[in-house]
């Protein structure tokens, strides 16, 4: 099966948003084997919506557009789809209902025309419920070919797609009803390219599908399966998230949803562990960060932003002689930073950062993107080096997840810091 | 003049990447007054693309394609553009040395032929520099046809665009069409409905334009002209700029890209002042939107997340009793550590926020929403109370556009504050 997608509005076309919806289908349907060879944006006009349906429709087995389903007059993209395919349009009652429902709970006394076009649906095909907004879907289907008009916003396409639109085609496809389920896998510490060599061979394959991309400061690996129900999609996940897991080792950190924070702040509310963090060049990211994670009082009580050489002696007891002889980025620093915030919290674990976030303050021994980060729990204080290429931003949020990665291996293998700061003596 | 964009990558078309690209260059033909119908994806397929471009080339005046202009097999833009146009492509001498010297250094002694493809630049046009990557871009100009191939990176692609490839289309169209010109005002401390209403007659004009949106916790108002010339663009701008500053006072605080932390530094530093921070409910925030401007060094030192009650007596000083008897989330505790925190830095000022953040905590007389922010500089002590609506993240980033208001009033109207403090007591 060939399909294409069309996504239509004059916003597009100016580039006022970004397009996701396409990408987000596009991965969808390569999990049922189905191929795209075209890609078109139109804006919310009618004549040029047509001739891509045309042209679309005379090249693929199906066509999927994203957009132009609302109550205003620029709306029209799914009265256009039913002209082109010479299909009817319907009004769904039931639906229709709902609207007039909502119309009364809001006092419209007089909505225009126009809001009962949202229920419309194919006379050939079916309309698509829409459970986060008023805009029906519709599965035109006739002579051989599928369109399937979807709403533009996120979080009304992807249910529908989810639950309706990929299990139908699944079914048209192979007799039997199925289910598509992802799982991400979230890696730190190892880089895009390096994720990439690791699971190469991986990529080829089908059913699951699996593929990486870089998502802020972290690698994701999206892992797809198509199946006749949950249970046996997540039957093929599972060998897969088992190899990759194998092949990563402890850079694998969390699933889906769960962000690197809200992992750190997990396994500290696990351990009844405590949490300080004394900051240069990340300015207060980590701490909020963690503060981001709705738990964080339980585990956090006291951060500092130590930006000068005066707070880093006055408050987190920095010496003024490792500051003359090593500079305020340095192992050092960064190891007095973090033991001094967690003596001044009565934390567990003390964390810091230092470094140079740019664009000035670079020199030829220490450029720019150059950070220290350090940790200090039981009896172990230990630093870290690294060179983060980027600007500013990058710089510093690279930096956080280094020290959020930081308090994660002290409280994954303490023993093995604890090892490799004796050897930094 | 009307524009097409051709996106080539099979990894757009499985929705491996996302698109941002087309948008960026879309936002860029718009300010130019070059309109956009059809948008084009396709996957890296020679016949595909030639048919793409065909078509493009039927229906529009300049073509911009994206991607496929690498060293590998796969890439194959520029010499389908060259073939479909039929447009010879020559070596660009400078650039073949510049890549050998490159293979030189980095000991590749033989690397593949098709390497040096990456200069090859049409006879009629040009080659396109290309700083931050080895693949030249491609501007093609023939019988009243412009197509113009870019690479994929937007870090290659962005500069190219805006250094090369939008000056020269703008001279290219001067004389025929006008200039587009866009001046954005923000607007902090009013509500995009509150913004909406005084500047609604405007809105209906037409050129210049006015359009307002809310961006993250502010609002931005756009205002766009089209005239002969960019001085004549801003001839427009101009008195429509004053007419908004005098229906919205001091809620105007900056034009385009000055963001508020960008403001509020740069208004430190021209008053030779510094600033400190306690934060609860912001968890560092404030202290790392200071930080994100280059110069926040010159003007901040010191910043604390004092987010369990310890730390707040304990780091700035904030009375046990007060805490009893108001809370921690009250005018009493804000004030207390915006002055505790002043005094712990040395600072000019000191700035604070306490608040319930959610999803918990709040209560029937302090809800999830409230928040204090407090700030302390000369004789002063100010707070303020508020309630924002919204999750988690949007209260602490509304909460620390306040905070950074507030240091702004304070360096603008000390004076206003200083007597609504008196009020206070």
């Amino acid at each position: 099966m060939i399909a294409e997608i069309i996504s239509v509005g004059t916003e597009l076309l100016l580039g006022q948003i970004v397009d996701t919806n396409a990408a987000y289908i596009a991965q969808s349907l390569a999990t049922l084997g189905i191929s795209i060879y075209h890609r078109v944006t139109v804006g919310d006009n009618t004549d040029r919506l047509a001739e891509a349906l045309l042209q679309a429709l005379s090249r693929s087995d199906l066509v999927i557009t994203i957009g132009g389903l609302g109550p205003t007059m620029d709306d029209l993209t799914r009265e256009t789809v039913a002209q082109v395919m010479n299909i009817a349009l319907v009004e769904d009652h039931e639906a229709k209902d709902h609207l007039e429902e909502i119309a009364r709970l809001r006092h419209w006394s007089n909505y225009p025309e126009s809001w009962l076009k949202q229920v419309l649906v194919p006379s050939q095909g079916y309309g698509v419920p829409n459970r986060a907004g008023t805009a029906l879907g519709a599965f035109f289907a006739a002579n051989g070919k599928i369109a399937v008009c979807l709403p533009g916003p996120p979080t009304e396409l992807i249910p529908m797609l989810d639950e309706q639109i990929i299990p139908d085609l699944a079914k048209r496809l192979t007799g039997k009803s199925s289910v598509i389920h992802s799982r991400t896998l979230r890696v730190t510490g190892l880089g895009e390219p390096a994720v990439e060599d690791r699971v190469r061979d991986l990529i080829l394959s089908h059913n699951p599908t699996i593929a990486p991309y870089a998502k802020g400061a972290e690698v994701h690996l999206r892992m797809t399966a198509s199946a006749p129900d949950l249970p046996a999609a997540n039957a093929l996940l599972d060998p897969l998230d088992r190899d990759v897991r194998e092949r990563l080792g402890d850079a694998v950190y969390g699933i889906d949803e769960e962000n690197l924070e809200l992992h750190v702040v997990k396994a500290l509310v696990a351990r009844q562990m405590t949490l300080a963090t004394a900051e240069s060049c990340t300015g207060g990211l980590v701490a909020k960060r963690i503060t981001d994670v709705p738990d964080a009082s339980r585990v956090f009580g006291l951060g500092m932003v130590t930006y000068s050489n005066e707070a880093k002696m006055h408050y987190v007891g920095v010496d003024p002689d490792d500051l003359k002889a090593h500079g305020a980025v340095s192992h050092a620093v960064a190891r007095a930073m973090a033991a001094g915030i967690r003596n001044a919290a009565g934390a567990d674990i003390g964390v810091s950062t230092t470094g140079i976030a740019g664009p000035g303050g670079g020199s030829p021994e220490k450029p720019v993107g150059t950070v220290y980060v350090g940790i200090s729990f039981g009896d172990t204080v230990y630093s870290d080096h690294f060179l983060f290429l980027g600007q500013r931003a990058d710089i510093a949020l690279r930096t956080s997840q280094a020290a959020l990665g930081l308090v994660r291996r002290a409280m994954l293998r303490p023993e093995s810091l604890a090892e490799r700061s004796m050897e930094q003596r």
